[in-house]
């Protein structure tokens, strides 16, 4: 069928394409005419702007937005402001699932489909297909399958849960009403923060396996390693990683990356340590707060990447404050 | 080659099939003759105690351990006390690594190589190999590679990471000197806890995304839910976790286990929700500690498990009583 | 000056009392008759309804809320719906301080300030005074200095912080514009709550110095506790935490409180350990989340106090489920 | 009575102060000739090394030692090869409780009594007393009365709890047998770490209360702030914290501290942040991992300071590496 992508960042890029693939027509728009030029040159038609991308549709028409969060709303309530009774509005960013709420309802009222799809799988998903958690109204899912079926996996090798009848096994599901989708999706991505801290701090750990080779201060500012004796090994993180991969309860596919990393480049040379968010990791927890779930790891993982990008600087700064007022501990 | 095994619980009968599948012979003891009958009936030589087990062996011997932790080492020593130089000494189980190095360097000076071997794979190890975490002296570890071969999955279809020529890609690897297998099994079961958590968690989140139908209590001390009307979704987790393991950032082996176990059962109604753990998670902190590495998302999911066993009872009480004594709060 | 008070649970009745004994005059109202006939044996204007409690006020007139969180809003609108430019509302108790952003505006168009206290001292106010954090626009919080001063602990024994003239040392503070008092407010119950995880859990670990003497089951689900000898300790709670009472780093007035409470009953027999919480430990989170700063000790207090309501249940049956599946493990 | 003292840094030489001002007599010892020569010329008795010191003290003697953690053991086993039956030896440091254990034995056997005092109270102590945790036999203890007595605050003016009649009103305390005062003081310790971070954290907040005003990149890699119009505030920290001080749930000593700290200067500029930690912390965290109690706050505060120290690092770069090599997302 025919689809409008409008942004052409790595992920609506290859989902262009993997749509061609599969013999889809692809009408496209980005900010950026470069993108848009690439992309006709791999069989897609290139838009100027919105109106010109609305034009070349068939109606009634479906236009999918993959935006950054800040500035998904306003573009599509320019495109909605342009459309017609009976077209289909679909935001596959990472949008907090309140607007998909809000926005279907607004929509709605003027006859216009709003179905919010999150969208899983990376830099890969073109090569491995994308992992789709759709909200919406059900006759607009329905008639989006197409789109969502070519998008995801399909039947890969992998297979389904034995006994999988609905199309989760082939890698997308409608699970609910307007916002459905990405609150999923949402989700999806807090449980990835709190598994890729897992990891990282597991690794941390063994990295430090060598502490008891190490001299330490003996002052009263330093906690002392009672044990050095067991703590003396120099482990081979990237064959460790590699190890887990085969056979462990712990293999996964970020494990699959993570060794495959490792192997490149043991020491990570090329990254700083600053650990971006992107805003779902934060929209995950205050579901959790405002439902009164426990997210004890999820949070730790949050809190661990904005401490990362230092900050945690000024509470750290008050803890050695206190410990210079009552201790007169001067910091090392 | 010949391998004697101690301990024919869950994992070593297992890993006794594994074995004599691949055409070695096991000479097996336990301290249920029940357990041993049925191996012996499946090709396995029964031996009715140690000094049997180790007649039945030809030198130089290599005997595997597979047996709670709690009682490993004592076994350990009497078993090593019947060795004779050249022997090798197995510890398969979920050991604190610093028996490993203690027992090792305790039986070196006896001519007797002990072994640490990590074991990961669970019931499952059995038909799709295990994953192997090996510390020990290096003749040792070599002497042992057809034994240490069979049980891992070998050149499963996943196939290794790009590259990879040693024996990790295979599901094997010798990590370091004695202690250096159950340390990095250590922390894969810290990261194990973790991973688990982080799934429970979201998927604990999801399932209160229907929060906003419920009426709440207008009181002092019941926190308004603001947004009901943000918190109105009736999610599938069966499909939820069935559509992550096709193309998501999330896919891992727990989480195929769990889209199953949801499947059959969405409610979970036979288990109560009091989480053992077995040790590893302990030590894996205890480790991070010592050596000044952080780990909140380890240590969050550690203590979880502690409170689901309402180890947290005294803690939660005292709260209670503090609220009451500054704020006449009474319990709800 | 006169005050109007609206709300006469533990908190506002209080209020009320050392408001008259600092010889101010209150008309007060309330949903149950008794609790304003009670106050009008001491003194206070008993009024029926909101109409009345304003017909009794002299213009300009100043009106106090002290409600539940979930109702403040809904009443704070019937009331200013019925005042006139130059009136005075003001929200005392443990509302969301977005709440207080938003009324202000809405009000200020009619003339009407709103000044949002948060007001901290529990049940011990009436005797101590209360800590007060103000929010709201300058001339109008200046009006409501008097009611302030004698609401607050004034220059009690324990001095100010040397070189500080401001009105901080007595106790109340103008914090900022509408809901900057709020704010604060909610931070410090967000501080509240770690602080009395502190002490629960290093109390909780206190008591649970004795497992040595206990007997461990020795399987394969439960972890070995290797050092018994170090755990034979009979700590007698109520004699620590008064001796940390007198010279230590940790005292505290919650610390006070807690002496007296252990002392009375060691085994705080009547409290089921269900820990509720009243919404500021929430907003003080989505506040750290939504401005990315880390707050991983204020959310682990949180979330235990969810815990103990067993809103974790749905995850540790998770993780029973889990175990199970891949490892056999069968519940304790 | 008499009483030597080893080890005269910040805390030993204040206490010999504070118990010479009591009438004690003091011998006293340091590797710093200028730190027995400084007390000398106060009235103490200097001592050149462990020899001299023994023999300027009449028997049963009582020597008391105030050294680093990594050190005491090693000097203390020195001390008590010197000493005889009878004499008591006492470690009033940091140590580790198990050491208590472990030399009390020791040393029980030739007749030496050994006595561990956890000893809060920081640079204030001089002047407040010492808050006083003790372990070991019951007559030793008992001999050493006078000096407990004068060490800690006696009838301070805050009287203690209603109906308490032993030491523990008057701060010091005979918590058990040998080991008990440093395992009270440990979890002191480790309690002291989880308020500090609470009120680190709640003022971070605060001061991150104006987000709203800064502008913040519309990029994936950012999360945005939805509502910028509730983060205005500018808050006085100084102040805040001083209205805390007077009638609010959170007053506390450290609070007192950090209210004077924050007037002083309220950008901290003399400290870095990198925030030491001297064994407790650590060592209340492995009781609590071995005794199975949760405590997710004590392991918080500790982890940050951990990563304050930028142990995170490598974690943080895997991060930063899963995220580039499934999403191709560049640090920021």
């Amino acid at each position: 069928m025919q689809l409008g992508m409008i942004g052409l960042g790595r992920m609506g890029a290859n989902m262009v394409r993997r749509l061609m693939q599969a013999g889809h027509q692809c009408v496209v728009s980005d900010l950026n005419p470069q993108s848009v030029s690439a992309l006709v040159t791999e069989g897609a038609i290139g838009a100027a702007d919105i109106a010109d991308l609305l034009s070349k549709l068939e109606k009634p028409r479906a236009v999918w937005l993959m935006l950054p969060a800040a500035i998904t709303g306003k573009v599509a309530r320019q495109i909605a402001s342009q459309m017609e009774p009976g077209d289909i509005l679909i935001d596959g960013g990472n949008s907090n699932y309140r607007d998909a709420v809000d926005l279907a309802a607004e929509f709605a009222s003027k006859g216009i489909s709003y179905v919010d799809v999150g969208t899983s799988g990376g830099v890969w998903g073109l090569q491995r297909g994308y992992s789709l958690m759709v909200g919406g109204p059900f006759e607009a899912v329905k008639t989006m399958d197409p789109i969502l079926a070519s998008l995801a996996p399909g039947h890969d090798g992998s297979g389904g849960t034995p006994g999988t009848t609905d199309t989760a096994s082939q890698g997308y599901l409608h699970c609910g009403p307007p916002g459905a989708g990405h609150f999923v999706k949402m989700v999806h991505n807090g449980i990835e923060y709190g598994i890729m801290a897992a990891y990282a701090e597991g690794l941390n750990i063994l990295k430090a396996a060598d502490a008891g080779n190490e001299k330490r201060a003996a002052d009263a500012e330093t906690a002392p390693l009672h044990n050095p004796e067991y703590y003396r090994f120099d482990i081979d993180l990237a064959a460790v990683t590699e190890v887990w991969r085969h056979g462990s309860v712990i293999g996964s596919w970020l494990l699959d990356l993570t060794a495959q990393t490792l192997k490149d480049d043991a020491t990570l040379s090329r990254f700083g340590g600053k650990v971006s968010d992107s805003g779902e990791g934060r929209w995950t927890l205050q579901a959790a707060i405002e439902t009164g779930v426990p997210a004890p790891v999820l949070s730790s993982a949050l809190f661990n990447r904005f401490a990362s990008r230092d900050n945690d600087e000024f509470a750290n700064k008050l803890l050695s404050a206190m410990r210079y007022s009552f201790g007169g501990h001067e910091e090392k």
